[in-house]
């Protein structure tokens, strides 16, 4: 039997034992639910994804999609096979309203159901994960007849959902986008221009496809102040919903990618005249909200898609901890230290310190970031449903602060894990033959799409922490120090992390005013990259405290392991933090001096 | 013009002005030898590998190794026509005695030849890298008979080599191979067992393959002493060099690696009955040296090795350096912090700070790595002809305790700095149209080959430290104390480093004396491989510190890019070993006391 993907037992721990999702049943929103509804869901996304999206994972990155004689997007038929299944069971419209067909759920339980999928097949996982990004932002931002004509074919699996943002010329750098859309006499527009990284931007997986442009209108504003953002479908839709004539977006090629290779990767043109619905030059599109605001909307979608990523780092790093931890107790190798006699049979590898110390990192990086990933979700709830203001506007600050952690934090760490993953697995880890070398591949991704590693950082510092008189970082100081609180009184080891988190957590608000003290961005931000791997330590270091608080006195396997795991992290990771932090308060200028002519 | 795969520049600086490598023409082995003729090898080699390696490494990849329809391996033309080309050159007995053909070259000088083939394609490198490896276990353990048989066949390029060690259920546990060679009566063995992971295994790059095989002969002491070498050719080679019968070698099958694609690796069956030379049932296998000596004999050659394993993943980690480099000066992205005008154009990616702090970041690996390599290769040159024995035993000292971070550090932080240049390139980076992800998936490899990171920390902290009483680790203090007194002479930046430094290598030491001081094997190797990675940066800032002195007070571009590197490996690097120090200091069980249930 294959290694399981994810563990049920930990998403039981940290959903309810510790989030306590059933009690946002008590909200009118979630009303309909109850622990047996959200069990139902989690039930059906580990059985569909362990048996018909983890089976064919191997093939669709043998057999990456390419394209055919006849100019259509070729992809082994167990995709769609598996992506029918998976919408038939509601499970794209999971988080989305009742009146759109959906199904209403806490994105809490939402994200969890996802990351079964995630974890089994990232290539497969990622249409109707673009797709129900895809139809939020409709839902959010468009007209009633928008959402009337692309969101419920999006959620019945019909049509799927891209967002085509970067451009050749501009992949960071939104604001260089040359996409232009023209207005129509009949109110529409006409764009015209070149998509670059298109995921899920050619294939016949469904009838249609919803493309989400920005473009620039021209006379607009320069920048990012100038960019809306346009709905392009595939093929036009008719009133009564059928599909009407080709739009003229073509696809020019498809990326070869070194991992992630299930989900077609495309460079489109927009309008460059293969088909000219309505005799017009330009391939329609339909204005979404107002002109020029398409890059807030943009990113209001990419908020969410980038926890979204860093839930999909976070289910490779499990899959590949659950499979080297398969093998480490399966394959035999060596003897324990000073066993002297060569005829006595060989141990388990567990049995080794260094391989127990690898699963450990992997378990601390993994369930770290479950735990993280299912804490945002939960902000993400409480934003929307919470009875105060107040309430509301803190869990929303807390979020965005946390967001770029919750993206980059398992984009690393996760990778890292699948890393270790193939070390367990030695020279087995490495071949095609298992599945962790493909686990790497997919997750090197990670720390790129949806905003580099750099990205998040720049965001980080020189955004969140700043925003509003840093009420956000002051939040975080909060939140963390009723966390402290609680385990300093509880004792034993959670009051030893305790004191270690307080320490971390001070680190970060001093050295944020430190780097800040100078008036002068440059210097602030030359290390930006740092400042998020440190303070994202601190935080998963929380959430590790925050876990042990969960588990209490409580005795059994499971428990100890989320024990060893806290331990580890406090003792092996949260100490890393310290160079960064004497690097941050040095306003070290190195990155910053270095003349690009001596590199 | 494609990126270098290797800088030249500092090839030169490295082998000339830091480790006087012309001062060994004074020494009989080399007196034939002149900067010349070392300028000449470095520069036909640069041209060969630019020429002949580098042009096939991607399609290498893409088309790897596979069994055709009469079960022999094909390989893409380049290959063959490339390594002839090398043999031709006389490039494979480059380090070799002139008795045997070779060009007596000193080891610093042959390597850094190597290292250019390496960078270009690791794939096509690796036959004869093997080749000679084997080749030089057979001049040093080999008959007269042996020698004359096989060596000059090998240097030549006729035949290539191989290491038969692991087995499927014998890899890092090399005790337990169960391979068998029964003495026949003509005094060779018959031979017969499995052999997993078999680099060059099987192709038809040359007429015959010189198989070296560990094997047990029955009767002899249980475990790694009962192992014997024995010397299996695929043809059997008569008295007149001529080939004669197919030996009993089989092809079970391909491995299908993430990475080094190139490269066949193969599983062989020995003695399974497809060919009986003679008529007696096994493989025909010549003894190496002494019975049940095997392993030592094996490990003179695996020393050397894991020496070449660590240029490998430091000739990748340079190829990539260079090629997001490259692209870094010439990509436009974004515009400078604060500047306000979104018409202006993008700036090249080299002005952002984060990319420079990439950039550096991978200089100092694979710069920092590269003079390590270099500095155990002219030990090894120095172990070989100096004068004195009391000389040549030091750096062999000196040479044996380096030997695993000459191993891992690179194979660790070179990879990282593949993942730091697809970082560089962003989404083009991940994609195979460009070769970062190609370096990367090659790299990958190097932590497990020739004993895994696990096996290093052991062989660093179990043996090499303590042996001899501690003497190699008093020699590393003594050389890295002459450094340290230079630097600080010559103040300035280097006498900061120098303290720095200094503080660090006293901690290596009081570390080591901790950890040993419980008596117990089990407490004191419980974190090896965190104790590898911290002695791994300490020795490797001593190596920036030494290429600092070197540089002394000239100007220029290129002085100052080893400048700025230096200054980020100690502030962003050295200071990384502090938190692994502490946690080493605290006989820290967490690894050994956590439960393989619990996990």
């Amino acid at each position: 039997m294959p290694s399981p993907v994810l563990s049920r037992r930990d998403l039981d721990f940290l959903l309810y034992d510790w989030l306590d999702i059933e009690s946002l049943t008590a909200r009118d929103r979630f009303a309909e639910h109850s622990r047996e509804t959200f069990d139902a869901v989690l039930d059906l996304s580990a059985d569909i994804a362990t048996k018909h999206f983890a089976t064919h994972n191997k093939k669709g990155d043998a057999q990456e999609p390419r394209i055919g004689e006849d100019g259509r997007v070729e992809i082994i038929p167990e995709v769609k096979d598996a992506l029918d299944l998976f919408c038939k069971a509601g499970l794209l419209a999971g988080g989305f309203d009742e009146e759109h067909g959906g199904m209403q759920l806490p994105v809490a339980v939402q994200r969890a159901s996802m990351a079964w999928f995630q974890a089994a097949n990232a290539g497969t996982s990622a249409y109707p994960f673009l797709t129900a990004a895809n139809a939020n932002l409709l839902v959010t931002h468009g007209s009633d007849e928008q959402i009337e004509t692309f969101v419920p074919p999006m959620l019945e699996g019909r049509f799927f959902g891209t967002m085509c943002l970067s451009e050749p010329q501009a992949g960071s750098s939104l604001a260089d986008i040359t996409t232009r859309a023209v207005p129509a006499a009949d109110g529409t527009y006409r764009l015209t221009g070149t998509k670059m990284w298109i995921s899920g931007g050619d294939h016949e997986l469904t009838e249609n496809i919803v493309h989400l442009v920005l473009a620039k209108i021209p006379g607009g504003p320069d920048g990012v102040k100038g960019i809306s953002l346009f709905i392009v479908p595939k093929f036009l839709v008719e009133a009564d919903g059928t599909l009407g004539e080709r739009n003229d977006v073509a696809l020019v090629g498809l990326n070869h990618k070194m991992g992630n290779r299930g989900t077609t990767n495309t460079l489109l043109n927009f309008g460059e005249g293969v088909h000219t619905p309505g005799g017009e030059a330009g391939a329609v599109g339909y204005l979404l909200g107002e002109p020029h605001k398409g890059l807030s909307y943009m990113f209001h979608m990419m908020n969410e898609a980038r926890i979204g990523v860093g839930f999909l780092a976070t289910s490779l790093g499990y899959a590949g901890y659950l499979q080297s931890l398969d093998y480490a107790r399966t394959r035999t190798q060596g003897r324990p230290l000073g066993a002297k006699d060569p005829a006595s049979p060989q141990v388990p590898l567990v049995e080794h310190a260094d391989v127990r110390r690898m699963l450990l990192a992997q378990k601390s990086y993994v369930e770290g970031a479950l735990a993280l990933g299912l804490y945002c979700s939960k902000l993400v709830d409480v934003q929307r449903t919470a009875e105060s203001d107040d309430e509301r506007t803190r869990a929303g600050l807390l979020l965005d602060l946390l967001t770029p952690i919750a993206k980059s934090w398992p984009s690393q760490w996760c990778l890292e894990a699948n890393s270790l993953a193939i070390q367990v697995l030695g020279g087995y880890g490495y071949t095609r033959e298992f599945d962790v070398e493909q686990f790497y591949r997919d997750n090197r991704l990670n720390p790129i799409h949806e905003g580099t590693h750099g990205i998040q950082g720049l965001d980080l510092l020189g955004r969140k922490v700043i925003m509003q008189g840093g009420a956000a970082l002051a939040l975080l100081g909060e939140a963390v120090g009723e966390t402290i609180a609680r385990a300093t009184q509880a004792g034993g080891d959670a009051a030893a992390y305790a004191q270690q988190l307080g320490a971390a957590v001070a680190r970060v608000a001093e050295t944020t005013a430190t780097l800040w003290s100078t008036g002068d961005p440059a210097v602030a931000l030359a290390n930006s990259s740092v400042y998020l791997e440190a303070v994202g330590h601190v935080v998963v270091a929380w959430m590790w405290l925050e876990q042990l608080l969960a588990v209490g006195d409580r005795e059994g396997d499971f428990f100890d392991g989320k024990r060893a795991a806290a331990r580890y992290f406090f003792r092996f990771e949260l100490p890393r933090t310290g160079p960064q932090f004497d690097l941050l308060a040095s306003l070290d200028r190195t990155t910053l001096d270095v003349s690009p002519s001596v590199l």
